[in-house]
C-alpha cells in the first residue's frame, strides 16, 4: 500500500490534504522547528529531521522505499537536494521527471526548452546590449530574492556591484504586463493536458501600496492570489502548455510527468509571454485547496492539485503503472 | 427536454458547469480552433462553426430550436451578433431580456438607464469641457482596448489623434477610488434580487507592478480576483441594484431578467460610483465556481452564476413559465 | 436550546451561515435599513432596531437571555457598544474575551500586549521625533479613516491641521512592504491555536490602478481578497499567534478566546511585523465562505470562520462548558 509523502515546506499541505482527500496514507518529511504542521489534520506520520537535506542519507531512503512511499517534489525539495545526486543517487520514487529538474534550474537549459517548444519568450541580453529595461534574475528557484532592473549597461554594473547575491544570472528584456502562473497536469496514464489552476503572485515589496523614494522594488514571493483567465485566453494557455509538453519529450524520453507552471506575463496585445518553468508543483496552486474553477468544470468535485497528484498515483497503482509516473 | 447552450467564450465553462450541476443536456457553439472545451467536462455536445457569426444562419437557429436550446447570451455572444438581428431575427430562446442589450451596448442609452435610476454616476463631458481628470472609452464591451485618460482638451486631443480605435466615445470624469464589480441575478419567478458574487478585475497594463516611464497605462482585461464587500456597503450594493432593476422596466416592459453586473468604482467616502451595467452574465464570475460567499448565505451550497441561471430555467420549467424568463 | 445573534454589519452573513451550517437557530440585530439580510437565509429571526446602540438597553438584553443567545462580537459591535458598559453592564454572553477588546481599542494598551508578546513591530514617534517615513493612526477600528503618511515634523503638522479627525492618534513607523492579515482561533476547550485563512484589504484611494498627482492616498478598507501565504512563512505566523495567546493571560487572567486577528507587514527579509491586533472575527474571513484552505486542510469539511465559531459553541454546549468560551 502506497504512502504519499513530502518534505515540510512550499506545497506540503496542499499535498498532503489532495493523498488524504483519495484515502492515502501520508508521511510528512520535516526540520524539527516545523511542528505547526501537527496543527493540521493531513500528515498521518511525521519524521523529523535535523536538516531536510538529511532527505540524502542512504539509510533514510531505505526506510522510505520500505514504506512503500511515492515523494512529490517541490520547490522546497530541488533547493535541498543537489539535482546530481538526485538523479544518480535517489533511489525513492519521485511523482514526475526528475530528470527535467536541471532543465528548469539552469536558466541557459530552460531557455533551450522555451526555444524549441516555440513560445513567446523575453529577449536576453549580455550586460552591454542592455538597450531597453531589463531583469536581472539569479539561476535556481530563490523566490524572488535579489532581482534587479536596469535600462542601461552602467545601471546594471552599479546595481550589480552593490548586490550581494553572487550566483549566475540571466538578463532578460522587461515585459510591460502583469504576471499570471498557470498550474498544468500532464497525465501520462490519459496522454491528456489539463489546467488546474491561476494564481498570482505577492510580491514583496513590488506590491506594496506606497512605494518608497530612492528605493528599489524587491521581488520576493510571500504569498499567492487566486485568479480566472478571460476565457478567449486559454486557447493561448492550452497550445503554449501543449508545445512545453511536446518539447520536454526532446529533453528527455519521459518528458513531463504530472504538475508543472508557467510562469508568464500577459501583454495588452493580449499575448502570453513565458518567463519560468516548473516542472513539478507550485505554491501557488495552495489558495486553490480545495477547489479550483478550472479543475470543478472537468471533475465536477474538490480537485486541488494537491489532490490531482494523488488520483494520478491512486489511478497508476490500479493499473500497475505506478511506473509510468514515477522517476 | 430543454439543452442549455451558449457559445465557446467569455464564461461558456461557468455557463454549462452551472447547467450540469442542475442535470441540463449541454451544447457548445464553438470555434474550430477552440478546441480546448474538450478538455473540460461541461459541453455534451460541441458544434464547431467556422466563425461565431453563424449563429445567425436560420438553418442552424431552426436545430437549435428543435433541441429545445435555451441559449445564455454573454459579451462576446453580443458582439457576434448585431443588435438590430438579435432583436428582429433571432428565434432561439435567450435567456435574459435581449431588448436590453442595446442599452449597454451604447453608451448614451447606457447613460439614460443610469438617470432613470438615479443612481450615482461619472460626469459627462464634450473634449472642450475638460477640467479634470477624465477617462476616455469607446462604445461597446471591447474589453478596455484603447481606453485613455487626460487631464485637458489638448491631452485629449493629442491622444486621440495617436489612439487607432474609431469608434464613438465616451468622455467620463475620472473617479478616484477602487473598482468594484457586482454580479446581481434578478428572478423573474421570485421578484427578488440576489447578489452573487463581487470580483475585482486584472488590466494590462494598468497593474503592472512596476509602471513604465512615458508610457500611458492600458486597460485591457485579462483576468478577474474575487473579493467581498464590506457588509455595511451592502445596503448601497442593493439600493443601486433595485434601482436599475426598477428603472429597466421603463426601457422595456420585461425589464432585467436574470444575471446583470454593475461596474463602479469606490470613493474612499466611501461611496459607489456606477460606470457601467452589462445586461447578461459577467466574466468576473467565473473565479467563483463552484462557490461565492454570498450565494453560499443564501443557498447553503455550490451557486455559481451559471449554476443560478440553470435553476432559474428549471424552476421556470416545472412551472411552466419558461417564457417568463427568455426572450 | 443556545441561539446564536451577532449585530447586522461587518461579519454577519459568515458567522450567522456558520451557525447555520453548524445546525443553530440564529437571531440578526439589525438597524431598520438593513432589510437586504432578508435576502439571504441566514437568520431565522431578525430584529430590526432603531439603533445599533439600543443593544445596551436592559430589557433587550433580558430577551436575549431568556432567549439563550450567544452573542458573536465583531468590529461594528465594539463601536457601538462603549467599552465600560460592556464590562460592567452587559449581560448577555459573548463568544470571547470581552475584556480584551480595550486592549484592541487603544493604541497604547495594545503596544503592551505587543511589548508583552514580544513580536516586531513598527517604532513609535513623538511628532518631533520624526526621521523617517510614518503612518500617523488613530485610536479604534475606523477602517483606516483619515490615517496619513509624513516623512518630518513639519509635514505631520501641517497634514494634522488639515485633518478633519481630532482622536488620539499613534504615530508608526512606515514598514515597507505587504500587508497580510491572519485570521486566527484559539480553542479554550482543545487549547489549540489553529489559523482558519489570510486576507489582503482592499483600500480606497490606495489600492486605486492610477494614482492622482498632488493627492494623498487614504487607507479606507472597502474589501478583502483571499490570499495563501508562502509555506516557509507558517512558522512565524503560528510562533507570533502562541506569544500573542501567551501575553493575552497576563493582561486578563482568561487571555484570548475564540477568534483574533493580527495585521501584519511582510518585508523582503522576509519578516512579520505586527501593526495591529484585533481581539475578535474579522471581516477578512468573509471572502473564505464556505472553504478557506487551512481549515480544510486540518478539517476537510467546508469550515469558515464563522462556522468554527459555531462548532466551538456546539462542542462547549456538549461539554457543558459555555461558561469557559463566553464573558
Amino acid at each position: 500500500m502506497v504512502t504519499i509523502a513530502t518534505l515540510g515546506s512550499h506545497s506540503a499541505l496542499n499535498i498532503l490534504a489532495g493523498a488524504k482527500d483519495e484515502g492515502f496514507k501520508t508521511l510528512l518529511l520535516c526540520e524539527r522547528s516545523r511542528t505547526f504542521y501537527e496543527r493540521f489534520s493531513v500528515a498521518d506520520e511525521i519524521m523529523y529531521l535535523n536538516s531536510l537535506s538529511e532527505i540524502k542519507d542512504p539509510q533514510l531512503q531505505e526506510t522510505l522505499i520500505q514504506k512503500e512511499v511515492v515523494l512529490i517534489p517541490h520547490g522546497s525539495f530541488i533547493s535541498y537536494l543537489d539535482i546530481d545526486s538526485l538523479e544518480t543517487e535517489f533511489t525513492v520514487p519521485i511523482l514526475g521527471n526528475k530528470y527535467l529538474f536541471r532543465h528548469e534550474s539552469d536558466r541557459n537549459l530552460e531557455r533551450e526548452w522555451f526555444l524549441r517548444a516555440n513560445v513567446r519568450i523575453p529577449r536576453t541580453f549580455s550586460p552591454d546590449e542592455i538597450d531597453t529595461r531589463v531583469i536581472v534574475k539569479y539561476h535556481g528557484a530563490k523566490g524572488g530574492k535579489g532581482y534587479f532592473t536596469a535600462d542601461t549597461p552602467q545601471e546594471f554594473y552599479h546595481k550589480q556591484k552593490e548586490n550581494e547575491e553572487k550566483a549566475e544570472i540571466q538578463i532578460q528584456e522587461w515585459i510591460h504586463g502583469v504576471t499570471m502562473y498557470f498550474h498544468y497536469f500532464y497525465s501520462p496514464l490519459n496522454r491528456e493536458l489539463e489546467l488546474t489552476s491561476i494564481d498570482r503572485r505577492y510580491e514583496t515589496t513590488a506590491d506594496a501600496v506606497v512605494s518608497l523614494p530612492n528605493r528599489e522594488p524587491t521581488y520576493v514571493v510571500v504569498g499567492n492570489f487566486p485568479l480566472a483567465i478571460r476565457e478567449s485566453l486559454l486557447e493561448q494557455v492550452f497550445d503554449i502548455g501543449d508545445k512545453m509538453v511536446e518539447a520536454s519529450q526532446t529533453l528527455h524520453e519521459r518528458g513531463l510527468i504530472g504538475p508543472f507552471c508557467l510562469e508568464t506575463i500577459i501583454t495588452d496585445k493580449p499575448e502570453i509571454v513565458v518567463f519560468e518553468i516548473s516542472a513539478r508543483i507550485v505554491a501557488g496552486t495552495n489558495i486553490f485547496v480545495p477547489y479550483s474553477p478550472y479543475s470543478y468544470a472537468k471533475y465536477f468535485e474538490p480537485m486541488s492539485a494537491g489532490r490531482r497528484i494523488a488520483r494520478e498515483i491512486r489511478e497508476a497503482v490500479a493499473r500497475g503503472r505506478l511506473k509510468d509516473i514515477t522517476t
